[in-house]
């Protein structure tokens, strides 16, 4: 049998592992200090919770689980009587923003709001598999509900900066407002095309103004409209500009002017707490981006998106977005509960630091010293000290099998080892022992005081 | 709609997270102290990897995924040329030793042998949910493969002696071999009997001796072999002891005597690294035991099994196990590589510290200060000193709306921060803050240095 994996899933080696930590070490030590607390999920989810959040196309992409009992021979008996809920009735979590929505009404008892929560846990989506792109993949999200304040808009762009300071990533990130979006919709008169022209928009990255305009005019979009559309989706200037003309354009609609209003507030408490952000700078310059759209339908009010502006990377991709969503506890029976998030994409930022050789060097993260086997007598003699150095703290090994030294060498080396201790039956008796300094090659007599010097 | 998880599975909230990242956290520290390195591998398996190596018991609790495509249409149409491999090809993982079996074949010519690697994961089972069982729980597993030396088996003790001591917990670590219990059913006379016995013995805390008896009645086992039995499954006396009686009993099984000296050298190893475990100590006693067989038939030489042994706890369930298989990852194409591991139940683990109450105070873990807010123009200023506190490592938070007194120092309460800031125009022209102990109710004006000091 030739062992393999579902497509789409990857295999995490130690050294992949240490990757995926430092990344996940990082920003939740970054959300630590910004006051949020974690939780977790199960990987499976009722249906029921599922279904509907994400689209057609979302539903789609669920992966569905099989229920127990004898479903299997049932489908192969052609027993045409089955329902859905017959078959499959749980699904693996498509995103962390739903499922801590649903956690939220849960245990809405326990919680003291406004409610800072961040998950880092993998999602399960049955894309297309292609290169960047996964079925199981990991998400690293916060956010927080129970209060309409911009100060947590704030306080999300904040943490953003800070991750990609903290990871030497030079970003973008793009804010915009859905209640502008509505208000475009509004005053180029197809108000009730709301979802098709963010649909459209959400796309102008990958497939240009041009297309983004014959898809509009697929959806039944006049040409009256789109013409009406292209000075506003190509306005540009500072951030303070764009509003300008903004509350010029949107005038009349009252959703576009409280968007306006909004962004007006956000920029100006960000513009005082990170002043130097506000045009192009390190690591993080902060964009209004009329065009900014993202896919998901319960977003409400701002809506962010974060990508790679590094000139060391080839990457365009969103790597971080999120926003507002004003109602996505009432789903689940708890209206009026306002909450904001972000959410990172753990795969596409490690991709890109592997590009950027943007990884710390993790040479001190394994095995500091290998005991050498010379047989049994010797090697539980060995074995005694490796413990006690254990206890130190020290993460040491003794070579289980009396193999050759080559053999030993050979493996201390594979596994980038820094030092081998060798304890012969003359070591035993004198309690001087041969270190080696695997790297200069460099061989000296020690006793355990100085050993346990060297190696701390 | 009512908001719900499927049953057997959890969400875990901020205080569960604590819980569940202490007993990670002490595991995998040890885990690295002796030289393992982590890996991490799908959730989904193709089923090809998973059936057929748990039993037949184990194929009906896999947790099977539907097929992506039109598959639940083709169900409900009554479709009755369905093959199971067209309905669901995929799984959710049952453990993790199959896992990284299969992990080891596929990525054999990356790995420096012995490859020493611990896993911490969920792991997904369709069973009958109850007290203390779970359908999503999670496994903390370190292995090594690719020496069949005893010192590895000897570390694995040593891990799991460790482990509980740091968790300050007694257990009662119980070690027997497969090959022993194959001589046993050598010298009773029923050696084709040997998967039956074992199951049959791996009941014997569950149900008791007399019922054990009974089930080897009915599996065929005869009368006279199971009188033949009684003697040896009640044997009893110090490790050292039982290994002389064994000798006798096994001295015409040639796997029974390998058996026997297999233990000789693991509990000469044991004896003298951990003299002091010999016999019943604090926190682990090491016991040979012959009733101790496990379930799982890929096992081939030790066995490992941990059992609370403390007198605050009511539990008596197994919280780690484990032991050598010599040729598991032969089923995916890679023959002689032996490998031994350990499993560490981190829920039972968890469960029995909640029942101790053996769990450390983490209110150092979360929010340390909150900025009160007195309004848009205070609020700002305030957020720039929590940001330069977190800037410090500080975990900070400024209440993002301006709400009642009440309400701020009524979230604080709630989140049992220590202390809050408030920051009003008069403070922020004086750069004297009010500082106040939340449980003490002592007020404070400190400056910035003053601040910090204390907070740190």
């Amino acid at each position: 049998m030739k062992p393999s994996i579902p497509k789409g899933t990857r295999d995490f080696g130690p050294a992949d592992m240490l990757k995926r930590n430092y990344i996940f070490d990082t920003i939740r030590s970054i959300f630590r200090t910004y006051g949020f607390d974690q939780i977790e999920t199960p990987a499976m989810e009722n249906l029921s919770m599922l279904e509907g959040k994400y689209g057609e196309e979302g539903d789609k992409l669920l992966f569905r689980i099989l229920n127990s009992g004898p479903v299997l021979e049932k489908i192969r008996e052609g027993k045409n009587d089955l329902k859905q809920g017959d078959v499959t009735e749980k699904g693996l979590r498509y995103d962390l923003t739903v499922p801590f929505a649903r956690y939220v009404v849960m245990h809405q008892n326990e919680i003291a709001f406004p409610f800072r929560r961040y998950q880092i846990q993998p999602v399960w989506r049955a894309d297309r598999p292609q290169k960047g792109r996964y079925r199981e993949f990991f998400q690293c999200d916060a956010d927080i509900v129970g209060s309409d304040s911009l100060f947590n808009e704030a306080d999300l762009v904040s943490i953003i900066r800070d991750v990609f300071l903290r990871l030497r990533l030079g970003v973008s990130i793009h804010i915009n407002n859905r209640k502008i979006l509505a208000g475009i919709s509004e005053v180029i008169g197809e108000r009730e095309r709301i979802v098709d022209i963010t649909v459209a928009l959400d796309k102008m990255d990958k497939i240009g103004i041009e297309k983004v305009n014959e898809e509009l005019a697929v959806k039944g979009v006049s040409e009256n409209a789109i013409i009406r559309l292209q000075p506003i989706i190509r306005m540009h200037g500072s951030n303070a500009d764009k509003l300008e003309q903004l509350k010029e354009v949107l005038k009349n609609s009252t959703p576009g002017m409280k968007g306006v209003e909004e962004m007006e507030t956000l920029f100006g408490i960000l513009d005082q707490i990170h002043p130097e952000a506000n045009e192009h700078s390190y690591p993080a310059n902060i964009e209004l981006d009329i065009t900014l759209a993202r896919g998901l339908n319960y977003y409400t009010g701002a809506i962010i998106e974060v990508k790679v502006a590094d000139q060391r990377s080839q990457f365009t991709s969103s790597i971080c977005g999120g926003g507002r969503y004003d109602d996505l506890t009432g789903i689940f029976g708890l209206p009026g509960v306002s909450g904001v998030g972000i959410s990172f994409g753990a795969d596409r930022i490690s991709d890109i630091l592997d590009e950027i050789n943007g990884f710390p060097d993790f040479t001190t993260e394994s095995t500091r010293v290998l005991f050498a086997n010379f047989g049994n007598e010797e090697a539980v003699f060995a074995l005694k000290m490796v413990n006690r150095l254990r206890d130190e703290g020290i993460s040491a090994e003794l070579f289980p099998d009396a193999a050759k030294m080559k053999k030993q060498f050979g493996y201390a080396d594979g596994r980038k080892i820094p030092y081998m201790v060798m304890i012969g039956s003359e070591e035993m008796k004198t309690g001087q022992f041969t270190l080696k300094n695997m790297e200069s090659g460099e061989q000296s007599h020690v006793a355990w005081d100085e050993l346990l010097h060297v190696l701390k």
